[in-house]
């Protein structure tokens, strides 16, 4: 395809993404689709000849939209958002049409400093540690999920803590709430010991429990290596106590990790800083711009305050990628910042959300999902039919039907099945309960107003 | 920003990529920026307002642009390819403005669905075992780089391997050519022993050695658990003998890993399958799409022969990622195949570029890539200046300067300085050589031929 028929059928594909993302809304949320049924509509074998565009845009209206499931509807309330936004869309376009692999600095010097300038940004912009720059001692990296930077927190912890016992001695702590791709990323760092500290009433980690546990572990030969503290867990969005646990952490030389995947975005407000107090304590941080802050996916920011245990942790130098640049020590090699060696030109599409909104816009659109959470928590919590059954900092709300776990579950299926909402059923414990999570980009007090009216009609047994 | 200024954007940003590919082989093929160049022509704060879209392209154009290096030059011979084509970015496009997270089928079962078909299809494609299908015992799914598919295969081989002996008794094998992913995958996952294993005048792995050193660690009460074999190394694409070191493998229980990460894309051509004799022995395999077929970074697909020590190993189910789908196990939920729990919906760019070209049409520009390839290398062969140091079986040919490792560094540096194409310097053991690849999506006998005449002058230390 030569660039000018990609400039016509990329005209076409802009319009098809214009026109989808204009009409979202229509969409019924969840594609309701059986198991199979794409995979049975395609052919078995890749096609041998050459097949005109029309014929691929033809499947993808009639094959594959079928079985997609809308995230970026404004009804969108299930897990978390993974937003998106015009500017995002537009920088990924740029960095996908340059196609440059950012793995050393000199495979191309504009991808690494631009991801520099960003990650540096942000530590202004969220309210972290200045030593976190990478003027100072630590720095941040563009990864791809927090997966993956819970990940290499691990690994370098590890390699810290087998100076001074061995792995098999090593243990990790995370709460009953915690992501599960802690337990993973311990798992395949190679782990054996994991404990699960129990949370308190608002589902925080009790720092009581976990120093009581490290010292039971002490006493056993066992050497605690690995804290993960969430600020903003999955289920509920909880807040463990950031300074307390760092303070624990300190004390027994363990490495202190925070996920702070989906509620650091809410950081770039100060009123919500209070949540990450503490953060000057910890070795390591992450947070998702791919999931509340308008940068489709993706997009992940992972911070150390010291970077020299990670570079310890992650490099290797085999001669095809020795290059002056490298061998000066006068740049970053960002490959040495995590797991795998290519890299896409990720900080474009930050930049130009950056530029597009300014912090202020975010912070606008960042608030006013809050306050969405907040009037529809206080609706839930004054109707005598439903239970907040958690704090509900930002912009999710957990409920239950007092009825019990059968009528939850019932109105969390009746609400996916309606089409016009996507809500997320979890359990509490042995509670049933549902997730209502506030923050597509374009979600506002229609789509949370009709939502509620739905809930409000469910919950009295009647037609949705 | 609504639909319609990001279809107004839109149309500004495909024209700008339209008029990048037109133009890209006028650039200067690397950035010749200095450190920080980039970096200081940046504020050092993020924007607090919002700033105008044409304010982001300028800078795009006036700052950004001359720290980029131009991977999609006809010129770039540097590295491997990360070619790319029109209809990848538009499958590219389509993808980013759907923002699906494929994490598991029912958050999105086309994601999920295309892409079993999509790896499917690449069975038959390249003539891989037919039990790698889904519908067989194995399977195939997409991640980001084949770093990332190395440190699966060697966790996964490390689950295995400790029901029989302590992590710090297993042993990984790779040769001295293999990636640097796999010392790195093996670091990661916690291995304490990687045996380096030497390669024979052509660079492939010794199959006595190996069986050798296996022994001797046997007898040392070591536990040999995984090797790496390479299909096209990075150092000059050698290949090592699958079928012997898969059979030694098979022999002691060990797990056999192939990385075809470049050379993959060549097994779309049967004549070339020669090379990849023996797969149905091995356990694992990965090659990159997002290398040498057309597919823009990232797309790597990794398979497994076995699907179930995979599963074992990755998955871990959380209450908030419980769903119906998931319990009836009618469904494939690749998160359970990786790391991350995250996914893009990668498998889209890739039925676009299938359907667009065609296997046939693939085949074709592989073709011609290689037979450039070999074209150069005669040339340098006939030459009594030039020496070609490795066998060049696809598209590369590594070659040095008669007069030692001085005039080989001496004409790489020439080449790069020129701007008008870029190479790769390397050592092969004590000597330099001079690596060049041929396979960018654009690049013909025009380009090689101009390359040729550049190596031609500047080997006479005449003007270039």
């Amino acid at each position: 395809m030569d660039p000018d028929e990609f400039r016509r059928r990329g005209y076409e594909m802009v319009d098809w993404v214009a026109d989808y993302l204009a009409n979202v809304a229509e969409y019924p949320v969840n594609s309701h689709v059986e198991p199979g049924a794409i995979r049975d509509a395609l052919p078995a074998a890749a096609p041998e000849h050459p097949e005109p565009f029309v014929d691929v845009m033809r499947d993808l209206d009639g094959i594959i939209m079928p079985g997609v499931t809308h995230w970026q509807s404004p009804s969108w309330f299930a897990y978390f958002p993974a937003n998106s936004s015009g500017p995002s869309l537009l920088g990924e376009m740029a960095a996908a049409g340059l196609g440059v692999q950012g793995m050393l600095w000199s495979t191309s010097p504009a991808a690494t400093e631009l991801e520099t300038v960003v990650v540096d940004w942000f530590v202004d912009l969220l309210g972290l540690p200045e030593e976190w720059k990478t003027t100072g001692p630590g720095g941040g990296v563009i990864q791809m999920s927090a997966s993956d930077s819970s990940l290499v927190a691990l690994v370098t912890a590890r390699e810290v803590a087998t100076q001074h016992a061995p792995l098999d001695k090593l243990v990790v702590y995370a709460s009953d709430q915690t992501h599960s791709s802690v337990e993973k990323g311990a798992r395949i760092a190679g782990f054996s010991h994991v404990r699960i500290i129990p949370t308190d009433a608002e589902y925080a980690m009790d720092p009581g429990a976990l120093a009581s546990q490290i010292a039971a572990d002490r006493a056993d030969g066992l050497h605690p290596a690995f804290v993960a503290i969430s600020i903003g867990t999955t289920a509920t969005t909880a807040v463990d106590p950031v300074r307390a646990i760092a303070t624990i952490a300190r004390e027994n030389d363990m490495w202190a990790h925070v996920d702070a995947a989906y509620a650091g975005s809410a950081m770039i407000c100060p009123e919500f800083r209070r949540h990450q107090d503490g953060l000057e304590l910890v070795d390591s941080y992450t947070f998702n711009p791919h999931k509340w802050m308008f940068t489709n996916f993706d997009c992940n920011l992972y911070y150390v305050a010291d970077r020299r245990p990670l570079l310890d942790a992650m490099s290797i130098l085999p001669p095809y990628l020795r290059n002056e640049a490298t061998l000066s020590g006068k740049v970053i090699d960002y490959r040495d910042w995590h797991v795998p060696l290519g890299r896409r030109f990720r900080s474009l599409k930050l930049w130009f959300v950056l530029r597009h909104y300014g912090a202020e816009g975010i912070r606008y659109h960042i608030r006013e999902h809050i306050q969405l959470t907040q009037d529809l928590a206080m609706r839930l919590n004054n109707d005598p039919r439903f239970e907040v059954v958690a704090p509900h900092p930002f912009g999710l709300v957990v409920f239950r039907h007092v009825d019990g776990n059968e009528a939850t579950t019932d109105l969390a299926n009746r609400l996916n099945a309606s089409g016009r909402v996507a809500v997320t059923p979890t359990t509490l414990g042995e509670q049933s309960a549902i997730r209502v999570s506030i923050g597509q980009t374009t979600t506002s007090s229609t789509h949370v107003n009709a939502l509620w009216e739905m809930i409000d009609n469910a919950g009295d047994g009647t037609d949705i």
